[in-house]
């Protein structure tokens, strides 16, 4: 682990694997289990950083694939690099592209050495390899950067699976030898697709590269919750205890709190800003689409336990009213409340898990409807 | 004038008409010159309320045609009034919807009583007269109501004209009759269309009903600049000296510069955040087409001399990068500049007139491009 980055394991769960962490970068201190906030393109939709702060983003990620695209990587790293660019001084993770080279192209053809693609904006030609997906990480300047994995589909074959998983292993000694900034860190990446030993064999062999933190990828891609948390149970005793563990791509508050119980430190998903823009909120009363008609005259906030901006200052028949007539202000209140909603529910899990009452916080939490 | 509110002029310009005043209303003071975003439907397009205190906006408008439609002037009346409803404590000034229901329906049906429309929206039937058009307000709750005019286009024939300044005075009668809020009062409004003597006329038959302030309207509809500032030239000595003067639709600073020199005190106008979301901004330099490639790698901000949240926080380059993923926070920060830099140009204006300066203020700032 490098100077800059360190973690410490605060407190365990006594009856379950949850853990209380910090995770300590150049640009700040991460208090675990935490939620990130997905800015895909250098700005997490409709918010500010100042909304970001406010809402208490502890890290936030960015994606390697759409800015590689747009506005190029060159120009992130003569900006001075990411923060500098989108105005974010606390930390950044960058995903390095594998997810979307594949499930955005679908002319992409795979080799060995890497990934061929199409741009999926004007259709020109591009070449990601684990060297180059690294060396433009390095460019863009995260502190947390990812391997470049190949994250394969659920329902493929054991054979398939197993070329895959062997794949992303490859890759994995190939991104290891770029050097990156100072300020920055790699995190391997788990595959194994849904073969109980597919995953064991890649946790193994990922695990002599994880020097600061490690993810679990490919779960949450459209099979059915019970599959990954059997699987994550069974992968639990093996998973590193002196650093984080990222689940990447879990934003639905049962989800989340039910990998955190499992020994998961960090997550991330698009998923609370996506349905904001949609009219959709997390509320301790279960969720709440904000168009429906029985809001009209509820003047009442959306969660009246909730402390955001949103929530503070305007009622549902007020966001009701946003979301009728398509005024951006809607998509924007909602994406602050549900992000708010989510690092709540993180910030209230820690709580839990320092008293050993984690059984407890899920149970409660798994009645509030989804 | 009612008790709460009320006008002084602190200052008038030796050399030309500026003045600088203050305005005060039950929900703030107003220093004029000013400069009032447009919120038509409850909300400044993209904004939030906390960055309107941020760019120091004194006053916002909304719409009584838009509100009356969505969500319904019952609807606000319920949740408290506009002030409530939206999550904003300062001055709002309401359209009376006048102008939307000439400018967007095509179905309209004039008559000497009112008119009868068809909603944009949904193709419904529905009727202003005056009396409803004021009760409509009432139920809204902005501070200061517009009395229901007819504002007649450019370049119709002078009985067309005459009908349409005697039927706004008739229509004016009928609006003063109705009792508002406590904390409501009425500005009439000004018509005659272009031809200079129903504005004289216009003018002199409003002024037994302007109680509080005066507005200008059918202005800025499509003429050449130089029209109306002739016509404002020849009004201006019979402008009431002790009440505000407002110039409605007026947005772009080489006209309200100009405006204000001849007597104008308050302005509004969608221009800066329809501009802004568009990729447009005002700038000390001129206006600047943020898209623009030769802004790729321009990491300095839109107005160095701006003091805005976006000038403060961001770069062209990265605004740029926005506007060209279409980001929604591209359009926002344009907004907050714009509207930044309009507030700013009347703040520097006062000065200016308090120094007698007026005259070169506005000669520097008619060499800036737009």
């Amino acid at each position: 682990m490098k100077n800059k980055f360190s973690f410490k394991v605060l407190h365990t769960c006594k009856y379950t694997g949850a853990r209380v962490g910090e995770l300590i970068t150049p640009n700040g201190i991460i208090n675990t289990p935490v939620f990130m906030p997905v800015g895909t393109r250098a700005t997490v939709k409709s918010l500010s950083p100042q909304e970001l702060h406010q809402v208490q983003a502890q890290i936030i990620l960015a994606n390697n694939y759409h800015l590689y695209l747009r506005p190029g990587v060159d120009i992130v790293e003569a900006a001075g690099g990411l923060h500098k660019f989108m105005g974010w001084d606390k930390p950044i993770l960058t995903d390095s592209g594998g997810y979307q080279v594949f499930s955005l192209n679908s002319l992409r053809k795979l080799t060995e050495d890497g990934v061929h693609f199409s741009s999926h904006i004007d259709g020109s030609k591009h070449f990601f390899s684990p060297k180059l997906a690294m060396q433009s990480q390095r460019s863009l300047g995260a502190n947390i950067v990812m391997a470049f994995d190949h994250c394969s589909e659920y329902g493929i074959s054991y054979s398939e699976a197993q070329k895959s998983t062997i794949r992303t292993l490859n890759w994995l000694e190939e991104c290891a030898k770029i050097e990156l900034k100072e300020h920055q860190i790699m995190f391997p990446i788990v595959q194994g697709n849904f073969f109980m030993d597919l995953r064991m064999h890649s946790l193994r062999e990922t695990l002599p590269f994880a020097k600061c933190g490690l993810a679990i990828g490919g779960f949450s891609v459209g099979e059915p919750t019970k599959i990954w948390l059997d699987m994550l149970l069974k992968m639990q005793e093996h998973l590193p205890q002196n650093m984080p563990r990222y689940f990447m791509g879990l934003g639905n508050p049962h989800g989340l709190i039910q990998a955190v119980a499992r020994g998961i430190d960090m997550c991330d998903c698009v998923l609370p800003t996506r349905i904001a823009r949609n009219g959709t909120a997390f509320s301790s009363q279960g969720k709440i689409v904000v168009k429906n008609n029985k809001y009209k005259a509820d003047f009442s906030p959306l969660d009246p336990s909730c402390d955001c901006y949103c929530c503070k200052n305007f009622s549902k028949a007020y966001l009701r009213h946003l979301f009728n007539v398509d005024e951006i202000l809607g998509g924007r209140c909602l994406s602050v409340h549900n992000l708010r909603y989510l690092i709540n529910l993180m910030t209230n899990m820690r709580k839990a898990i320092y008293n050993n009452d984690t059984v407890d916080f899920i149970k409660t939490h798994m009645e509030i409807s989804e």
